[in-house]
C-alpha cells in the first residue's frame, strides 16, 4: 500500500474517539485524509476527547450515536471509506443488558449499512469484529474456518453485525470486509475498568501500585496486538479490493499465558505484582479457555504481519498511562 | 414419548395462530394441555383465527406482539413449555425492511428469554429455527456441522435468535433447544402469497387454475415436511432433556426438484399446469441452489422420522384449501 494512499480521501470512523478509532484517525490525518469521527461519548464506552487532543484541529468530530438512523444517513454521504469501529465491547455488560448490546452491535450496524445502501453505495467499509465469536476453540491456532460458537450475547450480536456487512457486500455490491480482532492494547484504551479489555485494568493496577489480579490458574493462553499493528490491518483492508466480502483474523505469533503476561508487566520496572484469584462465577460461565489466532489469510492476501513485540508494546502503553493518567481515570471527564 | 405427555401441562405458543403453531396447538389440546397462544395477527404474517376455529373453546388466545416486553413478561409466568414459533419468515421482506426482521427474529427472542430469566427459569423452550442459515450448501445432505452462512438478513437474524436460546440454556440453565426446519407445508400455511413458503402460492395457483410458476430451470432440489411431522418433532424436543442446548435439523428422505414437485401437484387431479419463469433478480441474489437435510441426529437422539409421504401430504393440503379458500384468500380477514 502506498504510504499516502488515504491522502485526500474522505474517511468516516465510527467509535472515532475510542481506543482504536483515535489511533486510526491519527494515522489517517498524517496521510492527509479528510477524517470525520462519530462517537457518542457515552461514559461506559470507549470514547474520550483526550484521545484526539493532539489532532483535533485536523479532523471533524461529530458527537452522535450510531443507533441514530438520521445522523448516520447524513454522515455516510460523500465518504470514500467507513471504518466501522463503534461497539459495545463488554462481555459482562452484554449479559446484564443484552438489549443495549443488540442495539449497538447488531441493529446499529444494519442502520449504518442501510444508510450506505440509500445514500452512498460507493463507500468501502471495514468492520471491527472480534475473535469472541469463535467461542471456546476446538483447535489452536484458530483460523477463519473454525466453527462459530459465541459464548455470550456480545459474541452473537457482533457476529450478526459482521454478517450484515458481508451480506451487503454480496447482495448490494457495497464493498465491505471484517477483521476479527484479538486482544488489542496500547495508548488510548479504556483503563478505568475492564469493559474494553482486561489489560486496561491491569495497566491501571500496575501504575497505582496494586496487584494485577489474574483469574483462575493464570495458564490461559492469549495473543495480543499492539494498536499500531491493528491500525495497519484496518488501513490495508480498506485499501484492498481483495478483502471485499472477506473476514480476516488478526493475531500474533507471540502467544503467552496470563500469569507470564502479568509477570512481564511487573518486570517493566514500574513496580507492581500479580496474584491469582478465583474466577468470578459470572465470568467463568463465559470463559473460553486458551485462544490464539492463525492470521495466515490476512498475511497472504494483504501482506499484514504484526510488527510490535509484546514487551515493547507494553512498555509504550504503561509509559503513556503514567504520563496521562489524569485523562483516563484520576478525573472523571 | 407417552402419548399423553403434555396432559395437564401449561404450554405457551408464540405465533400460535400461525401455520405450525395452530397445528401444534391442536395436538396439545387433544393431549389435554392447557394451551395459551400468543399472536400479533399482523396481516403480512401467518396468524389467522380460522386456523384454530375448531378448538377455540379449548385454549386461551392472547393477541399481542412478541416485541412487547411487558406482555411477554406476564405471559411466560407459570408456563411449563414455551414453543417459540413467532417469526418474520419472508426472505424478501427481510431485505426490504431489515429492521422489522431484526426486531422480531432477534430482538424479540432476547425479550422472551429475558422474560424467562426473570419470571420463569423452569420453563422449557423449543425454538423454531430454519435451514436458511446454512446458506448455499457446501455438501449434501446438510448436517448440523455444516458451516453457517446466511445469505439474507432473515438468516442472520434467525441465527442470532437461535443462539440466544442456546446461550440461555448454557449460561442460565433455562432449558432450550432449536429445530432447524426445512420447507414445511400443510393445512393452515399462508397461501395468500409467498411470504411464508413458496408452496403456499403454488397451492393457491393450482386451486385457482393458474399455472404454477417455477423459478429458473426447476432443477433445484428441496426436501419437505408435512406439518404433522414437524409438530411431532416439536413435541419430542419439548419432552426430552436430551435435546437441551442442542440444534436439530428436520428433513425428509424424499428429495425432489421443483419442476417434479410442480408436476406432482398437477398430477393430483385438481387441474393446473406449471411453467418455468426467469428468476427475479432480487430472488436470484439470495437463492441457495440445491438443499436437503441430514436429520440423523434427531432420529438418533429423539427417535423422530417423518411419516407422511409427499404426495399424501400435498393431497391433504390441496383438499384443505379447496374446502377453506374463503378463509385464506378469497376474503381478506
Amino acid at each position: 500500500m502506498n504510504i499516502n494512499f488515504y491522502s485526500g480521501k474522505r474517511v468516516l470512523i465510527t467509535g472515532g474517539l475510542g481506543f482504536i478509532g483515535s489511533n486510526l484517525a491519527r494515522r489517517l490525518v498524517e496521510q492527509g485524509a479528510e477524517v470525520t469521527l462519530v462517537d457518542s461519548l457515552i461514559p461506559v464506552y470507549g470514547g474520550n476527547l483526550f484521545n484526539v487532543a493532539d489532532i483535533k484541529e485536523r479532523l471533524t468530530c461529530n458527537i452522535s450515536d450510531v443507533r441514530d438512523p438520521h445522523a448516520m444517513a447524513y454522515l455516510v454521504q460523500g465518504q470514500d471509506y467507513l471504518f466501522n469501529l463503534a461497539g459495545q465491547t463488554s462481555h459482562m455488560d452484554s449479559m446484564a443488558n443484552p438489549r443495549a448490546d443488540l442495539d449497538i452491535n447488531a441493529a446499529a450496524q444494519l442502520t449504518i449499512l442501510e444508510a450506505c445502501r440509500k445514500e452512498n453505495t460507493g463507500v468501502k467499509l471495514v468492520f471491527a469484529s472480534t475473535r469472541q465469536l469463535y467461542g471456546k476453540p476446538d483447535y489452536l491456532p484458530v483460523d477463519e474456518s473454525h466453527p462459530i460458537r459465541p459464548v455470550d450475547v456480545n459474541g452473537i450480536n457482533k457476529l450478526a453485525g459482521e454478517w450484515y456487512h458481508l451480506l451487503y457486500n454480496n447482495v448490494y455490491g457495497i464493498r465491505a470486509c471484517a477483521l476479527r480482532l484479538t486482544n488489542t492494547y496500547g495508548p488510548a484504551m479504556r483503563v478505568k475498568d475492564a469493559r474494553q479489555t482486561f489489560l486496561g485494568i491491569w495497566v491501571r493496577s500496575l501504575i497505582e501500585g496494586n496487584p494485577i489480579k489474574v483469574f483462575g490458574d493464570g495458564k490461559q493462553l492469549r495473543d495480543f496486538n499492539y494498536v499500531d499493528d491493528c491500525v495497519d490491518a484496518l488501513l490495508l483492508a480498506g485499501a484492498s479490493d481483495v478483502a471485499n466480502g472477506k473476514v480476516y483474523n488478526l493475531g500474533s505469533r507471540e502467544v503467552i499465558n496470563l500469569s507470564d503476561l502479568a509477570e512481564m508487566m511487573v518486570s517493566l520496572g514500574y513496580g507492581g505484582a500479580h496474584e491469582l484469584v478465583a474466577f468470578p462465577s459470572e465470568r467463568k460461565a463465559i470463559d473460553i479457555g486458551d485462544y490464539y489466532s492463525d492470521f495466515t489469510l490476512i498475511s497472504d492476501d494483504l501482506g499484514w504481519v504484526p510488527k510490535v513485540g509484546l514487551r515493547e508494546g507494553l512498555e509504550k502503553t504503561v509509559e503513556y498511562y503514567k504520563a496521562n493518567r489524569q485523562h483516563y481515570w484520576d478525573t472523571e471527564k
